[in-house]
């Protein structure tokens, strides 16, 4: 996923810059839809801009698929009607995020292709590095492309790579040690349910059980929206194939050791909802650390700590525990900003902060806060909430963000602006908090990172431009357009 | 309102049961259909059913209204190319809250009318209870009825009070004498904007300004998004009269002294926004004093103090304080569920509780947990709440309530069901808390309330059974239907 | 219905300025919804705008109404979901026409409304000319007014009569007395179908069945369609009461001596379908007629006579039989302009009459061609078809109107343009013939009209200016918005 | 275009089984996504199911193209934003037509795609014969396909062709060699707009001018409803490719000797306006030619020739002027059938041919009537008319049909049911009239069909069962499934 503005920090949608992906498959036949539906809903907030389902009967001729997708909240896509037409047992699902001009309809998944063996679902979290060089490659051998997204560069060599293989997992597998990047990869063949991660780990993905039916989903939190049990997370680098005959089996042929792996930390900081678990780190308990952290290596003395909602609330309760600080509210968001809002003209007297977020001032008058955010993009959206806390009354403004400055571009999936954008671009702390108007700031040190999911292997490309493989030498991110 | 379940306890909607009313009158003849659009938006939580705005140019000929109401959210219903046809220095707005089965687009508000005065734009929050009585009355001398709202029994006593009346402003001021119970009203005829409350104050219903334009608005909260400053709030029983000429006009004559005021003691409890201030009384600060009294009234000994969401966040917070336990988050709420969301139906694995609310396992595993919601009603989501933190590990947990037993209904807007339906029906706090599954259980008890809006003269029907006027002898709810 | 340009001659619509009016009570108890929906299928040449159906349950209680109503076709206004979620024995459904601006949702018919005695459904054709004088006076009596439509103006006054009145069928023919222009009126009471027509009998209205069901319907079309049988029309003054009681009473207090009806003569010449048949003349044989009458009396030598689609086809052919050349076909007519269709811009080299109408040159060419069209409005369109015709290699044109000149204005439902935007003012027929660049013209005469349809008596007021009754001293088109 | 039942005959909807295509290049650089809208609205008759178009700007960069298509007519799938956003000065348009449920918004056209040498932008009319052949050889090479369209083999062969080839023109070529049937074929490449036809000429393709801009289209309508000039038809087998630097540049490589081509006759019969001109024959000529042979080889007495409309009007009119027996009107259509029309249940009174089609009684009422219809397919609804006719008092009903009987699948894009279900199958001349209740029945006689089209080489294979190649061996109608 690439080319769209970090959006977070935009006052407009506390948006995730991801995808995520779902996948089922009930051994006992029932149908899987509404049940992907629920799912796909849990996983909301990874993509709002378009979701769709395909499902199959396992049992039906030749792997017919019926699928159903468009631009829009899941909720907005799916009718009582659409779901129940969707007859299959087998199924995968996919919520994209959203962006500004780019995203068109073509480009929604999950992708549904027919190759040599029958027919594929595909669902992808993610962004390869060398897709262009893929596409290219496979265009000087005669490949047509029909949409702007990795998924088809992946379904290809996956249809190619099944010439030479036994079995459609193998030709998964081999398809994923061509392709390079981030990718958390759900596949449905007319028989099996394949989950693939990238040998980095850099998406999550993992393995849920309801009854006899098997799950693959992003994130864990979608197993308690639908009473399944957690299995365990697919391993960086391994192929899960699921079916009736065997359960589980693993090819863990593509994982690396462990130091290599290179999870995205912004998952735990905050793409994930908290109540997910990844690789076995609690994203919530991340987070609280986080905040523990920064009330340890940046202490100040203040009334209250407040967090930026919804991300940097966790952060400040961790902050406040620490510190002995007391926790507040001191935000109001309202939660009805949605994918077709008018966003207020310059000429306007309403500002897009005000819209979306107002300051309890009962909370905040006379008090000297400490407000937690999780990341500083452009410094625009801070330095107004800084603002409407000093105009509340809130006689001091301690800024603390629950990581370190965005300094690089990431190439595996999160929209980083360009640098000259980036508020952290050639200033230093001290300059940073005079842009944002705060009275002192404070950022989480790097070598935190590893002790908030408690040494796991993470990637920091867009703090330290150090990354876990060598990035494009070419900018990746938007040449290719249809 | 009328005639539907107190929705905020299901699981799907933590919906307010109110509407909300806005009107606007720039003296310097700009459009104010897109300021009402934001100002609307400030007041979605007050009503997502439907939603409407009329405005109207004053120097134009005989008042001509341009309108447009629909089902739906603000964001659904409004386009830029829809404000941006609507040209008018004067208008109304409404938010209408959801039901199920009995709201139709023509129930939508404004309600737009011709009268003998030329046309008049009406937005009503509230509930009357002589409403079939004036109806009756009226059909008697002939009159037709294409609503089944109450807005629609007032326009026409305007419209009648108008032939006896030197303006519009009394006739406004004389119909209001006669329809008796619950009403914030906005009226714009072709060159004024006229606010009026009723006697008891049951609905909020404030002035703000900003540059030279005035704003009527439900809650202050508006006037923050909008970047307004707040005036003051019409008294209980107050028509404000708003011309270029004469600014605010007030007419007091329907006042009653303070102690039989009788505010809707939900409005802070639940309906408003914690960022509003009503009456002089800050929303969250009345909120966090809830939950302080209930620390004292209700005191455990605990580990964490939680909050159902949203509303029972600040009450938590306020418990917190006075206990010295600790505060924290112990849910995740998908805040994706819409007007078109799927329920699961009785057959499907998934619970709705589960789809709309998670546990944060790691917050209170191993904990004593204070859980602190606004309200009960039926009981069936505080017991699945409870089995939830249970089995995410909690040893104990302890509800406490911020405000107490619903025990008689109330014809004033809120909407509660039938007594048989409702817990506190018929058993004791002993037998509740066997119901919901709790280790304790505690209310907030009646003579706290008056101390969260220190000492103003509120309703408490609906926990006593005395109202602050003769209930009506049939059940008004529902029973006109077209 | 007023305030709108014949739009017939724009190459847009071929649209009759109509509304189309239909009741149905099945005796049986059977439900009505999907008949209403077929017959009025059939009626929407009539009206193009919006359309709407409600139904009741004679044996339900207090006469509750379920209604869909909207902008658009019926059959995009209406689906299988809602048809069948629209339960009643007895019900009224109504096909608004077509205007630009001045239509909006609300005026959609049928009008729903509660009175004294429950519950009316309202569906009217005709214009009234003493409408504003009627809101006037019922304003002046504290009554509102929600829509523009004179519909409500009748359902006021039915409402007031019945006050006075044994039965609602004597409210119906109180208010048809009080009303003063065309009308052609469906009523649905909670147990009783109406039917009225004005004195003098304007509009069209006639009784059919089917089975144990009694149909109200504006044309005979859709008794056709229904495969139900014709019983009779209704007589210009008449009200008939359907109930299974007594089947069809007959109130004609109101009736007129025969000579002073007045039947719109366009809905024979072009506002009715050709298969109709009203008062007891077939439309396709007044037109056939229409045709005749022009070759005898403005006869011409040429090579073929051809009809402007659909309107002139029949006139065409009668001109054919009559004169004995051959008649052939010379327009092909694109069907697919719909209510969303983007006209082109002048800038665009696209014509908005090539869009909709081409030539068959190979009919035309080297020939002498007749063109047969039923009217000429402002002259435009029929300057660009005759240009079209000499293009494809027409040697001459000869233009015949099977109507006379229109000079006046029309109160009583049908759209003409302001005098001078009319080609006849102050034209000779010459000079128009110049205009349109005709090699000669005819328009039918005057006392022929009579004998298109057997000596019934019509309205000629649009072509003489001496109407049935007085006409309104103010231009009564338009003159109340909203 | 296959798996589907030929429509027509049905009462729904009178629709050509056809789709359209349309191209455009602006040698000024103007944009011509509007023109191509009205384009293919002239070419509506051809496909209503579903439309779109593709547009590129030659001097922009990496030919990025903009498409936007959907299920829908198109005036239902385009709005002026929509166009007005469209920006190029190349582009092409489809018109798909109507099937029940394996039309999908995935197979509407045009296909836009990447490959080796930028974007191609494709749509196409007709049917290949090998396309499941050739789909698999693809399969067998690793290529993956997202939709059942034959495009989509036709655009992979371009781009494996283009790898070989000097030019795209030359891989359009290369790539029309191997596919076989039936196409016309509209390609755009970054900066070349290319027409194909295959070497039989089932399908038409002709060439206009306006201005500086060219233009090829299934029809020669579109032309004259542009305003356009007819350059001339594209030759079966020929590739032609349009610039700027050499206009139209030819490429007759694949045309055979002219006694080989094949021209559908259907498309004179039946499929296309009756305005167009395909390979110098007017549609219409040859329509009153089928005519006046039915009445020179099928002769009888009556006092009345009619149509069925709208097909059928042509012919009659062809009969009338042949035998001196008077044409008439014996129909009228409801024109308001549309894609979303509710057919009425089995078990409604309602019946879809007459919702449809009703008879003008007093035209046919003591006649004997000779009924003239293009085809008859299964027989269900010709004996519903005749009944019709009869009901209205006709004496005598003699059917002509103007094509001979359909005894034989067509393999090249006509979608004709399975041999069982058609009335002629088995069945001789009298017993297909018993079936139909006629007086009498004539077919056109096979040896007339070239007579039609002056001798130009025609494709009878449903009459004769003699194809102009190989028919496939399996049944490919439906084969593919997605």
């Amino acid at each position: 996923m690439k080319n769209k503005e970090l959006e977070k920090n935009t006052p407009w949608d506390d948006l995730h810059e991801e995808c995520g992906v779902f996948g089922m498959y009930d051994f006992d036949g029932h149908d899987v839809a509404s049940t992907i539906y629920y799912g796909l809903f849990a996983l909301q907030h990874r993509g709002q801009e378009s979701c769709g389902i395909a499902v199959s009967k396992t049992d039906g001729p030749k792997g017919k698929v019926t699928t159903h997708k468009d631009m829009g909240l899941v909720n907005e896509v799916f009718t009582q009607d659409i779901l129940e037409s969707m007859k299959g047992d087998i199924g995968v699902g996919h919520v994209r995020y959203s962006t500004a001009g780019a995203s068109t309809r073509e480009n929604a998944q999950p992708l549904v292709l027919n190759y040599v063996k029958g027919t594929l679902g595909l669902a992808h979290n993610g962004n390869l590095i060398n897709a262009n060089e893929l596409r290219r490659e496979l265009e000087y051998t005669g490949a047509i492309f029909q949409t702007t997204i990795d998924s088809e560069v992946i379904a290809y060599h996956i249809a190619r790579e099944r010439l030479n293989s036994d079995n459609v997992e193998e030709a998964v597998r081999r398809a994923a040690q061509k392709i390079q990047g981030a990718f958390a990869l759900v596949v449905m063949s007319p028989r099996k349910l394949i989950g693939a991660r990238d040998p980095y780990g850099f998406k999550p993905l993992c393995i849920g059980k309801r009854d006899n039916a098997y799950i693959l989903t992003s994130e864990s939190c979608a197993l308690d929206t639908l009473g399944a049990e957690f299995v365990r997370d697919v391993l960086p680098g391994e192929v899960v194939t699921i079916t009736p005959e065997k359960g589980i089996v693993s090819d863990t042929t593509m994982c690396l050791e462990k130091e290599r792996q290179a999870r995205c930390i912004f998952e735990y900081i905050y793409f994930a909802r908290p109540d997910s678990q990844i690789d076995g780190i609690g994203v919530y308990d991340s987070r609280i650390k986080a905040g523990r952290f920064l009330a340890m290596d940046s202490p100040v003395e203040a009334d209250l700590v407040v967090g930026v909602p919804e991300s940097g609330n966790a952060a400040a309760l961790g902050y406040a525990m620490e510190s002995g600080i007391p926790y507040g509210t001191a935000f109001v968001k309202n939660g009805y900003v949605g994918r077709t809002f008018i966003k207020p003209k310059q000429s306007n007297r309403e500002s897009s902060v005000k819209i979306k977020l107002n300051v309890l001032k009962e909370a905040v008058d006379g008090k000297r806060v400490i407000m937690i955010d999780d990341s500083i993009v452009r410094g625009t959206t801070s330095d107004r909430i800084v603002r409407m806390l000093r105009d509340a009354g809130a006689t001091e403004v301690h800024v603390r963000i629950s990581s370190p400055p965005f300094l690089w571009p990431c190439y595996f999936g999160t929209d980083i602006p360009e640098r000259e954008q980036l508020i952290a671009y050639n200033r230093t702390i001290e300059e940073i908090r005079d842009v944002i108007g705060a009275d002192s700031l404070g950022y989480l040190e790097i070598p935190r990172l590893e002790e908030l999911v408690n040494g796991l292997s993470i990637c920091k490309g867009c703090f330290t431009g150090k990354y876990p493989m060598e990035p494009p030498k070419e900018d990746i991110r938007g040449d290719f357009e249809r």
